[in-house]
């Protein structure tokens, strides 16, 4: 990966208005490989097998394909009627691609919502406008959350992260990473260390390679070092990214987060957690109230092995998501202006 | 591994005192592989390549295989001097095999003083004694830690382990498992979660395998689950070996043990060491006079995957132990009459 300084945006819509771009996760990190799908089964293909990932990443991803969609039914009618009933298919059929991404529906329902009266060539040129006004917007949250971030952390530049919330997550910036890819772009000097994130592994394949792509000081390291790290005094601060953040504070994120806020607490290290407002769940009253998603035990013992390491006799407990306490939390850094 | 009721002593002189008998560690937990080695080669290979690991268990097989060479050797001489001089080199060669395994020379050594007044014959009687004796000791210590330890345990049913302080690191017991294995024997049911413990996976592969082939309830977690573990009540108490422990009682131990302390003081949950009085170093004041061993990166970002997952851009840090202060340690479990 030497010859990258720096990484393009994790998804796009081509000059052309032709395709959605987006970098294929499943190569990471041993490739670099940039692909361009234009037609609807190729970005179903692309949602569902993970190549592209992370919800505003999937959200972004929706919105374009969607346009392109629409694009195309319109090269072929231009029947309001016929348009329409069309492109609710088309909506229909992008949203099974991964029936667990809301923001999947959230970004198709948008584009729906934006649709005008008049022409398909008026409601394409719409359609166009609001995905790129989609995309822009999570460029510019975590452009936010970055200037927030980078408020908060002070004259902190040696950083332990958790899992990945950076630009593979989003479009640019990312969440929890932001700060550090907007301070770099300022050319401050940071050294992030990764942690590992066992059974996936997206703090090593993930947010390793974004950050060392980017020419960032980036070293991994497996989740069970973080507390010597912590006190050899090589973290200055944690920054983590949220799946969901309950009204108390209490925030869901991938499994392993509390540990980290717990060691960080024990040490005196700061502990953040960067992500848009979106992520506040007023509904949610405290952390006891979300359910904690438990996968598959292959996850861990056979995955990524050459062969399979768990004995047979064994059983294995496999949740995606904790949930770390409110009191252990230093700060939440948010994209509000 | 459904057929295995009880696993066979990790390293055993076979009956009629030919060979030296081990568990191939190599080969778990995929195949439970029994070794019956009599030669000098074939012993040193075993050591080398780790198909026996764990101090004690080292120092039991080395105290075994020079016994062995010294049959082998009067099987050629009865030549006293002659005998004692190819004693030594046997000696030598063996304790080449681990460059780094203390209690290999220490083994040696004590085999070596071991040797009577008296011809060849009387010799080789008193090596096998005092060879079976190393073995006996090893047992009787892990025992006493076991009964100790279900002492202290109380009606702690429910237990957190991490890395491989088992059976398969020393004879019989094992350590901080002394206490696990001794109470399944007498019909108490445990339940004991094995931290997978990266980057070399001794809790998933040797904990999880050597409890689950005693019948014992198992259960598989990566490292950074330890903390929902505890914050779901399904840890009662947490049991971890010793590499060293200082005067202090602060204590070197596999990677990741501190974390595991800091988590278990956080949600109350009793943390214990388990070691034999020789792992007490009244030389090392604290843990601040411990040097850690770090380790190649490959172990971290290859070792065990299909293919590398680490980015090339990216390094690594891996240390291989980390010190657990004293303060954090609810109480040491020893082989103290």
């Amino acid at each position: 990966m030497n010859e990258i300084k720096t990484l393009p945006d994790t998804v796009a819509l081509d000059d052309g208005a032709h395709a959605l771009v987006i970098i294929d996760q499943t190569e990471l990190p041993r490739r670099l490989v940039m692909l361009s799908l234009t037609t609807q089964p190729q970005i179903f293909e692309a949602i569902q097998k993970l190549r592209v990932r992370g919800a505003p990443a999937i959200g972004v991803s929706a919105a374009i394909g969607i346009y392109l969609a629409a694009r195309e039914i319109a090269a072929e009618t231009s029947d309001r009627e016929t348009f329409l009933a069309r492109f609710r298919a088309a909506k229909e059929y992008l949203a099974s691609s991964r029936p667990t991404a809301v923001n999947l529906f959230w970004a198709l329902d948008r584009m729906e919502d934006a649709i005008p009266d008049g022409g398909v060539d008026e409601i394409v040129r719409t359609l166009h406008d609001e995905c790129l006004r989609i995309r822009d917007e999570d460029i510019a949250s975590c452009r936010r959350i970055g200037e927030n971030g980078l408020r908060m952390l002070g004259g902190a530049r040696n950083i332990l992260t958790h899992c990945n919330a950076g630009q593979l997550a989003a479009v640019r910036y990312g969440t929890a990473l932001a700060p550090i890819h907007l301070g770099h772009e300022r050319g401050l000097k940071f050294h992030v260390y990764c942690d590992e994130t066992r059974p996936l592994l997206q703090g090593m394949r993930l947010s390793a390679f974004e950050l060392s792509a980017h020419g960032i000081e980036t070293t991994v390291v497996c989740d069970n070092m973080a507390s010597i790290l912590m006190k050899q005094g090589k973290i200055d601060a944690v920054i983590v990214g949220a799946d969901r953040i309950a009204a108390n504070g209490d925030t869901a994120n991938k499994i392993g987060t509390s540990g980290v806020a717990i060691l960080a607490k024990h040490y005196g290290v700061p502990f953040y957690v960067a992500a848009p407002r979106s992520t506040f769940d007023a509904n949610t009253p405290t952390g006891a109230d979300i359910v904690i998603e438990e996968r598959g035990a292959e996850e861990i013992g056979g995955l990524w092995f050459r062969e399979p390491l768990a004995p047979e006799g064994a059983g294995a407990f496999n949740p995606a998501f904790d949930v770390t306490d409110h009191e252990l939390i230093t700060g939440y850094i948010t994209d509000d202006v």
